[in-house]
């Protein structure tokens, strides 16, 4: 990061006060009355309406639109495991954008937790004080099973967005990269270098989406995850193939996709060379990619190339998920957020990138002309279709599926969210 | 409650948007520079350094402007043990609170714990998270052990309001009682109806504040807390003295205090008539005081009579200490909210009644007088000055008492909080 860039961060967050939440109050407080109503005497009354049904805690609460998003501090960003409170300021950035891009309140949590248990345990507690988790920058393996457990134990939605919000927003890119290039995902030979939550998710998503389970090769740091390792946990070993195929070098050849959820420049030009014709590369390494765009496009005229970084073309970005899913989830007051409503988010957002861009948007972005094509195949997170297009078809998805508690909600297409507030 | 009360409370609740609070950005988002500054990449600047140095936290986070609002829904409001969900409009009203008076952010959590040690060890996981705990609605005798044990593991403040809270009101309104009457408080023969979390923090503090426990006369079911009862458990045994008064009747005798904290009308009339001339009756059972306070004056003329309700002259109500409490804590960086404080507070609050009362906050209870004397014996919750005093008085014993992480702020006396506002 740029000497500059740090310095801007570190005010940013200083400035004027600390941090980037704050609360307000959303009803009247000017006089007695009022406070009577918000606190004693009056605040009596929704608390036996919630006693008699807990369901009212939706009318009478801000739980209906309030999400936490939950980390222990084991996996933040690229920075490894620097603890709870140092992940802090990511949880609270994560709160701004869901309240920026969809409307969803958000409060953070950062837990101390001695074991995996505790941890499950701490959440599953408080979990009812929300209406929805997003777990947040936990490490692999650990975090399968936390989701897992949490998922079981909570009648709320829980997503571990580093999994799936990663994977939804690959997969959705990975399809129209994959439509551009003229392969079908049936078909294609694919590399996926890191076997770590977003690796697994991203992969499990996209055997969904219609990838062929042997035709994915997954690499750790000991190579080609194979049939014939024994050093596999059972999350690594549901990709095990049968292959001689050992090495990165081994497994590049002849790919279609490589996707990287490694580490910077651990894609060589020679490797690039040796895949197919028309290949994808979503080099998903932050800030440092595995391989340089630059260098790659300049060796391969026929690439499609996707990475973290929103100064390249086609950013992975997460923040094109997570905001409309959790809203689409909380406006059918889903209980989970299953397969379907994955898929569906998918797909609404590789259906986005077709569509004419407004010229807003266009504007936002620094007036170059947007248009589905190999530098655009993702939309932009400024586009304010996502929250038309992306929440309804998860709350869609949701209610078809048969996890939705209320009816697809008449407010949809959700143009805007003021509804959500006072 | 009226039925017209109860309707508006649950309309007040419920529109146009469920709940009391919401979450705001305090920084900019309008470009993609922004959102690089509030998220990825930038966002990893301020956890470098908070990993670099905890402390950090306070710079670049909203944690030294955040109070939880913790509770297990044991004991909510007078509604009883109605569970955690059901506490949530009490916990949410605890915020809106918090801000209104002072400017504190704040956010409920409400935790489904199988046991005290569960709940402990919850909140002990996530206590980092914030600047301070308020915690709400827990009942005796869990209570004292949760919150002694919660102090110990955490390094911010931990409070129970319904402890302490309720007993620096009650001890700044008695102390103005008393020299309003002409007692003098070492002397004074004081009866407590109530033996649970109010009141016992309520005669440690007036203990504190100068009152003889040998004086001081507590009552729980059972009747009189003395030396020859063993169903005592550790906190009420504290209580016992060695008297022949068994039941309220025989306290009450030539008592110069009653403090009920109990239930509607258990003091009749005619105990009324057996206490010292010039009594002091703190009725504090909310909406039913132990005795009618109509009733009550018609039968002494010679009564000073406070309640928990604001309909009444001298209302007892916590939001004159909480909101200035933990401000003044959180300007420090307290670690925590010790007995100085508490006593601090007390005194701030009781000089506060003696000052003129500024014509605004006349006008917000009616336009009456307000002077110091039987029927004003404690500030009103609209008294912008309470911010001034009791915030100050408790950062003050904060820093005189060595608990205190930063030296008196250069920006008090605090006149508003919009320095904590982006």
């Amino acid at each position: 990061m740029a000497e500059d860039l740090k310095q801007a961060a570190l005010e940013y967050h200083e400035k004027p006060v600390p941090g980037k939440l704050s609360i307000t109050i959303s009803k009247p407080t000017a006089t007695s009355r009022d406070l009577s109503l918000a606190y004693s005497p009056g605040v009596a009354e929704p608390c036996r309406e919630i006693a008699k049904d807990p369901e009212a805690a939706y009318r009478y609460t801000g739980k209906g639109n309030l999400v936490a998003v939950i980390s222990d501090g084991t996996a933040v960003l690229g920075l490894g495991n620097i603890g709870p409170l140092a992940s802090k300021p990511v949880m609270e950035g994560k709160g701004v954008l869901f309240k920026r891009f969809a409307g969803v309140n958000s409060v953070d949590v950062e837990v101390e937790a001695e074991s995996p248990e505790a941890f499950i345990d701490t959440v599953a507690r408080i979990a009812n004080t929300y209406g929805g988790i997003n777990l947040e920058d936990i490490k692999a393996p650990e975090c399968f099973e936390i989701e897992r457990q949490l998922i079981e134990r909570c009648s709320i939605p829980v997503f571990h967005d580093d999994q799936h919000g990663t994977a939804i927003v690959t997969a959705a890119g990975l399809l129209n990269a994959l439509e551009l290039q003229g392969k079908a995902i049936e078909d294609a030979k694919i590399v996926c270098l890191g076997a770590g939550a977003a690796a697994t998710a991203c992969m499990n998503l996209i055997i969904a989406c219609g990838a062929k389970r042997e035709n994915i090769f997954v690499l750790d740091r000991n190579g080609v995850i194979h049939s014939g390792r024994n050093d596999l946990n059972e999350y690594k070993a549901t990709f095990a193939i049968d292959t001689d195929a050992r090495n990165l070098d081994d497994a590049i050849d002849g790919a279609d996709v490589f996707i990287g959820v490694s580490g910077p420049d651990l894609l060589t030009v020679d490797q690039l060379n040796k895949m197919a014709a028309n290949p994808i590369v979503f080099a998903c390494s932050n800030p440092d990619p595995e391989i340089n765009p630059e260098a790659a496009l300049a060796a391969r005229s026929d690439l499609i190339m996707a990475t973290g970084r929103s100064d390249y073309p086609n950013q992975v970005n997460n923040v094109l998920g997570f905001p409309f899913i959790f809203r689409g989830a909380l406006d059918v007051r889903a209980t989970k957020i299953n397969e379907e409503m994955k898929v569906a988010a998918v797909h609404a957002l590789k259906d986005l990138a077709k569509e004419p861009v407004p010229q807003d948007v266009i504007n936002a972005y620094g007036g170059a002309a947007l248009e589905f094509g190999k530098e655009y195949i993702l939309p932009k997170p400024m586009d304010a279709r996502l929250l038309t297009n992306v929440s309804a078809a998860v709350a869609k998805a949701a209610v078809d599926s048969g996890v939705a508690s209320l009816p697809y909600p008449d407010f949809y297409p959700l143009t805007d969210f003021s509804r959500f507030e006072a």
